[in-house]
C-alpha cells in the first residue's frame, strides 16, 4: 500500500485538491470551481468523485486522512463562518458535510495556518518547534506555531496579525478599523505605499506611468530590482513597518524563525534587508540576534495544497507519537 | 501523608517560601535574605536548614516537588542569567545549585510566568486553557498560557509583554529602548503619566505637592477615588495604551481572559474601564466581546509562593495526567 493523504485549498475561485505523501510529493492534483457555487456540497461531490475514480485506478492507493485549508475556518469546531468569498451561507459545517462523502479523519483551519503546518512538515521548519509564518497576499495572514503545535487560542481564530495596529490613525481597512499591519505590508499595503512615495518624492520612477487599479506587486519588486528609487523607498518602508510589528511578536512567543511567504517575498534584500534591521533595531534585548528571518522554503511548490496535506500528516504524527509514548 | 511542594520566590531584598498543599494553602512560610548575598548557596543552604528541621518536626509530611519564581531566569536551562539585582554571578546554574540540597523535581521560571501558573492552578483561571496575566510592579511582567501551557518560546524567555513598542519616539526604557509598554503602564509608568498629566493641566489635584521621588502609585490610585482630575486623567492614559496593545496581543494567542495583577489593579474601574474600552475599540473584530478582563484572584494570597508552588503542582499534574492516558 501507499500512504497518502488528500489535501484541499478552498478559496474563492477553486478548491484545488491532491493526495500527499508523506515526502510531501502531490499526486494526482486536480481542481473544482467554487465560485458561483452556493453550497459547500457542490464542491465536496465532484472532489468525492475525482477521488473515487483516483483510488478505483489505483488500488495500492491508501488515503489516511485529509487536510483542509479554508478562509474563515475554525480548527475546533471544524466550521467555516462568514468567510466573504464563499456564498455557501454564514455558518458552514463543513466537518459535518464531509463525513457524508469521507470515512477518514479530516483537520479544517485557515491557510495561514495550514501553510505553518506545511513550512514544519515540509518545508524549512522541520527541525523548530517555535516559530511564525507571515502569508503576504492581497492581506497578511499568519501562522504562530508555539511548541511544536499551531496556537488556535480560545476563540479557535488566533494568529491574525494582519491586525495588530501600526497606528490606531492610520489606514483604513476592509475590516473597519484603522491602522492594521495589513493596510501596510501586504500586495495591497506595498500598492498604498507606493501612491505614498509618488507624493512624497519628485523623483522620476517607471510607477509613475500606471494607474492604481493597474499598479501590482510584480511591478514594484521589478521596479525595486531594476534600481527604481520609488520602488526601493516602498520595499524600506514596508520593511521598516514590518521590522517594527515582529519585534513585537517575538516578545510575544520568542519563536526561533520568522518566514515569509508571497509574491513580495520574491523582492529579496529589498524586503528582507529593512525587515531585519527594524526589526532588530526594536528588539527587547534578549532576543537581539536570535531570531531568523527566511523565506518560506515552499514558495516555488504547491504550497495550499501541501499546507493543507501537511495538516492530516501533522495530526497522524502526533498520533503515532502517543501511540509510541504508550 | 500529606503532600506538600516547595514555593519559592526569589527577589532582590529576600526570598519568601513556604510548603503549599493542593488546595492552595500555604504553611511554614519564612524568608531569608538575598541582599549582600554573593552566591546563590547562600540562599539556598539556610531554606535547606529550615526545610530540614520542618520536616523533622512534621514527620507526616511530604515533599513532592518544587517551583521557584526568580528574575532573568530561563525555564529550560534552569539557570539564571544577568538578574540585575542579584549579585551571584552572570550565569547562575540554579538547578544544579538546588540539586546538592534537595533530590525531588524543581521547575524554575520567572515571577510573571509563576503568577500565570498560580492563577490556573489556584486563582481565577481553574478552568481556562488560553489566558494572559500582566503583572504591574515597578516594571510590567507578563505570561502567556496557551493551550494549558506557559508560553516559553525557543529562547525560554517568551511572554515579554512589558517590551512591546508603544511608540518608537516614545518614553526611555531602562531597558534601552524607547517608547516601550511598562514605561506606561506599570508602577513607574502611570508616575511619570501624572507628571505629563500635571504639566498638560490646569486643574488642581493633590499630586501637584508631591515630589516626583516621593510620588508612588497608591497615592494616584487614592487619589482616583477621592475624585482628583489629574489622578483619574493618568489612569484613562494608561488604560487606553493598555488597551490598545491587549487589541495586539489578542491577535496573538486569543485568549479567554486577561489578569491584571499588583498594586494598579485596586483602581478598580478607573483602570479597568478605560482599558476595557480601548481594548474593545481596537480588537479585531473576530474577537470583539470575547475576552475578559479581570484582577487576578490571588490579590490578596501570598501570590508569590503560591505562584511558584503552583509551577511544582502543574508539573505533577500533567505527569500524572500522562500517566492516566497510558
Amino acid at each position: 500500500m501507499k500512504e497518502f493523504v488528500l489535501g484541499i485549498d478552498i478559496g474563492g475561485t477553486s478548491a484545488k485538491f491532491g493526495l500527499v505523501n508523506r515526502d510531501g510529493d502531490v499526486f494526482n492534483e486536480g481542481s473544482v470551481p467554487t465560485v458561483d457555487t452556493t453550497s459547500v456540497d457542490e464542491v465536496l461531490k465532484p472532489i468525492y468523485e475525482k477521488i473515487t475514480t483516483i483510488l478505483g485506478q489505483n488500488p495500492e492507493y491508501k488515503l489516511i486522512g485529509a487536510g483542509v485549508g479554508a478562509p474563515n475556518s475554525n480548527y475546533y469546531k471544524g466550521t467555516i463562518e462568514f468567510a466573504p468569498n464563499l456564498d455557501w451561507g454564514e455558518m458552514v459545517d463543513f466537518k459535518s458535510e464531509f463525513k457524508k462523502y469521507f470515512d477518514f479523519p479530516m483537520v479544517l483551519t485557515n491557510d495561514a495556518n495550514a501553510a505553518a503546518i506545511g513550512e514544519k512538515v515540509f518545508g524549512g521548519a522541520k527541525d523548530m518547534n517555535d516559530f511564525v509564518i507571515f502569508t503576504l497576499g492581497t492581506g497578511l495572514g499568519s501562522g504562530i506555531v508555539v511548541n511544536g503545535n499551531v496556537v488556535y487560542g480560545y476563540s479557535g481564530f488566533a494568529g491574525e496579525l494582519g491586525h495588530v495596529t501600526v497606528n490606531p490613525k492610520g489606514r483604513y481597512c476592509a475590516c473597519g478599523r484603522r491602522g492594521c499591519l495589513e493596510t501596510y505590508v501586504s500586495a495591497t499595503g506595498i500598492k498604498r505605499t507606493v501612491y505614498k512615495m509618488l507624493a512624497d518624492y519628485t523623483d522620476p520612477s517607471v510607477l509613475r506611468e500606471v494607474s492604481y487599479d493597474d499598479l501590482n506587486a510584480k511591478m514594484i519588486t521589478d521596479a525595486a530590482i531594476d534600481n527604481d528609487f520609488i520602488a526601493i523607498k516602498a520595499f524600506e518602508y514596508t520593511g521598516k513597518i514590518l521590522g517594527i510589528k515582529l519585534a513585537d511578536t517575538v516578545v510575544h512567543t520568542s519563536p526561533q524563525a520568522i518566514f515569509l511567504f508571497g509574491g513580495l517575498v520574491n523582492a529579496g534584500k529589498y524586503l528582507f534587508e529593512p525587515t531585519m534591521k527594524h526589526m532588530e533595531k526594536n528588539m527587547f534585548k534578549a532576543f537581539r540576534g536570535t531570531v531568523q528571518l527566511l523565506p518560506s522554503a515552499l514558495m516555488d511548490k504547491n504550497a495550499a495544497v501541501l499546507g493543507a496535506a501537511a495538516l492530516a500528516w501533522d495530526e497522524a504524527d502526533k498520533h503515532s507519537r502517543l501511540i509510541n509514548l504508550i
